[in-house]
């Protein structure tokens, strides 16, 4: 099962890329697109879209993984978000995946232990349990990758309440 | 020149097509599409997401006129819209066409004389405008004509005026 975790954004949308097998969860990558070029919102939008619906496309994910976002009151940059987001999620769809969306608050605190952990630790933790080398990748990278791991974690969690009689 | 106005929504998406000749502005269709299904966001997006970007397909237009909207305070209606605005404008990008955004309130200025007109009272002027009948079309269809409308007119506007060497 391949599953790709979404950080999503139209200036920087990271990605991770994660494999779970029977033997557990394996790294297969993780990275971002970024758009450096000053543009405006439309045409940022366009070719940010054209480039993770190609990403989708490439890695035929089996879930999509995209983070949920805490809107708080800054109306402007929830709009904003919600565009390529909405690319993503139909994209996915299209795409044949499942659509799963977890807060980084619960996969912060699934990974590290605590709700309020940084960026840096995530990526720290995630690393050292993936047996990936530290890198020099984006933040946006490690938070994609933490989604697609906190999701292949949860279904084994799923599986054994399961097993054990419990369906929730 | 086809023009297709999208009034955005993942309830209710209202669409418009006006086709620009040297004889000025023609009807050819406009009417909304509707999930009448209690679905979770996520499905219903991807359920529109997919009925818009197939209308587009159909209709090949060149030029994509969506409805800009004023940010009030409600963040969650905001992201929300921003969902299927994203698919709307990277499906017409997609597509070749271009994208033009306008707020209602210029679209009823420029129809009615007044920005605080009600939806009625536009689809009333733009049907006496485009010569159609009187039918039980939704507000939702004719507040998108009346964008591809308003559209329609502004190229005009503008081409006159640098006919008149002046360049906004």
């Amino acid at each position: 099962m391949i599953i790709l975790g979404i950080d999503p954004g139209t200036q920087v949308l990271g990605y991770g890329l994660i494999r779970k097998t029977p033997r557990g969860l394996e790294h297969i990558d993780h990275g971002h697109l970024q758009i450096a070029e000053k543009l405006d919102f439309t045409e940022r939008l366009g070719i940010m879209a054209q480039r993770v619906a190609k990403l989708i496309e490439d890695v035929k994910p089996d879930v999509a993984v995209i983070e949920k976002i805490f809107l708080g009151r800054n109306v402007d940059s929830a709009f904003k978000l919600g565009h390529i987001r909405g690319v993503c999620i139909y994209e996915a769809i299209k795409a044949g995946a499942a659509v799963a969306e977890y807060t980084p608050r619960v996969v912060k605190q699934s990974i590290t232990g605590s709700g309020s952990a940084t960026k840096e630790q995530v990526q720290l933790l995630l690393y050292s349990q993936l047996q990936i080398r530290p890198s020099n990748k984006s933040l946006d990278a490690s938070d994609a990758l933490a989604l697609a791991f906190h999701h292949g974690s949860q279904i084994d969690v799923l599986r054994k309440l399961r097993g054990a009689g419990i369906d929730l």
